[in-house]
């Protein structure tokens, strides 16, 4: 049986309690690290499950699954995935391979948290959100915008988005492989800062007025930790804000939050009378 | 410190080790019961802590949050919620009074596993689906239909749409009510059966194509436990499909559903043939 497990979203101890049982009894115990990381290290978990953890990286996954599935039809293999196993693509395509699999492969699967859901510590209700985008490091030559459209289908129902942030783990040096070397960068990890100044920057072009300057949003950082942040304001305002460590993500807010929402989401604001007015102004009774 | 902590979706063994620990030395452990429930009894989940544990019903949380809160601002509380914390407005709302408390209280959510994100092991990208929904059981004077627009809304873009089914638990019998007593009637919980065919019901009256017979939907049944169920069809097929036990909930398929969905979608099909015939004919290419 493959088990692909949530780890959820923090620290070793966000595991269920379930989940820890299937890993100190597995075969081997991977660990899925480059959709998303946990705010500590291998070693922290291989010291909480008395187990060694062995890292799947992307070129494991897509290219070397085979080495992850061997035996697993007659015996238990843990794959841990940060935070709820199925917010990622790739582990569908890996439940996939086990159906293909000859001999075949039964796979289980143990939810966990996921972004998706505890961003809901903002005040802004999961219901009331549209579909989920996410956001990559730009470059000079290389701006992908579709984001943008997205957040405008969301945004002509009211409805807010989830803005995933992009992150870069054992990426190449492209200068040392042209040298024929590999050495891998350090990891990076975009911010809500940076999010934010990408949204504006795209607005400059796009002029439909969906990531403008004085769009409400929330920016967090670190959800579901002893540390998590929260901080609301304009896109601009966040371009300034400092959320200190990884992992961060930004919802940008549509006209649909009603009062309650934000009740709850105002406590956040950095300028309570900046953020009461943009809304009153531009939110209330606009959908 | 009022901890409001999620259970996951099935059973005494989703909290995560972090929530166990909480739960074994908090003063008061309540289990809020009206908007979801797990698979076990509160029994199994007293063994499981080593503690009693006080349900908290509708009436309590939202009339007499008092006695929940009662020393909270020295001692640790914990309220113990079904899937994730933030999936009901309800917690909001109680993490709201914390606030206000005098003495105020601190409170601090352990986010867990929810429908909103199980629900990807259909194969159904978390990413494409729109704005949630909620089915509430008809009476023969009570159909209300505003999940249509909503729908139809995720519908014009191509989305996804999840929809949550009724539960009712702790209902007085109205009879024993207008006689001066107090009988509570049996829960109930809506099947994936019946909220196709309230679907199909509202279509008759709206007329716009959006929950018609022939509408692609995923019926899910305890997801996240080992006896977890899905069931892939229209509309019409699944009127007559009995998904067992609760909890379940339905996803109406968007256009968007892109190949690799379908791929891993259709293996859930009643009637694979059918479901392949149709995706071709009222999905590819038409978002």
């Amino acid at each position: 049986m493959l088990y692909i497990i949530g780890l959820g979203l923090a620290d070793e101890r966000d595991i269920s309690t379930k989940g820890l049982e299937i890993v100190k009894r597995a075969e081997r115990v991977y660990l899925e690290a480059y959709t998303a990381v946990l705010l500590v290290e291998k070693e922290q978990l291989e010291a909480y499950y008395g187990r060694s953890v062995i890292i799947a990286d992307r070129e494991m996954v897509e290219s070397q699954s085979d080495d992850i599935l061997a035996g697993a039809h007659e015996k238990d293999v843990a794959f841990l995935v940060v935070g709820d196993p199925f917010s990622a693509t790739t582990h569908t395509d890996l439940a996939l391979r086990c159906r293909q699999h000859e001999p075949h492969i039964a796979t289980r699967t143990l939810p966990n948290a996921s972004i998706l859901t505890a961003v809901g510590a903002t005040g802004l209700s999961l219901y009331n959100y549209g579909q989920t985008v996410s956001m990559v490091f730009f470059t000079e030559t290389w701006k992908p915008d579709s984001f943008y459209d997205r957040v405008a289908e969301n945004a002509s129902l009211g409805l807010h988005t989830l803005v995933l942030l992009d992150i870069k783990v054992k990426e190449p040096n492209l200068q040392a492989l042209a040298r024929g070397k590999i050495v891998y960068e350090p990891p990076r990890f975009m911010t809500v800062a940076q999010c934010a100044s990408q949204m504006i920057e795209v607005e400059e072009t796009r002029q439909q007025g969906i990531t403008a300057k004085e769009k409400l949003a929330i920016g967090v950082a670190r959800l579901g930790s002893e540390g998590e942040q929260i901080v609301a304001g304009t896109l601009e305002e966040l371009t300034q804000f400092d959320l200190g460590k990884p992992l961060h993500s930004l919802v940008l807010v549509g006209t649909k939050m009603h009062e309650m929402e934000w009740e709850f989401a105002r406590e956040f604001a950095v300028d309570k009378e900046k953020f009461d007015e943009i809304w009153k102004r531009d939110y209330v009774g606009k959908n």
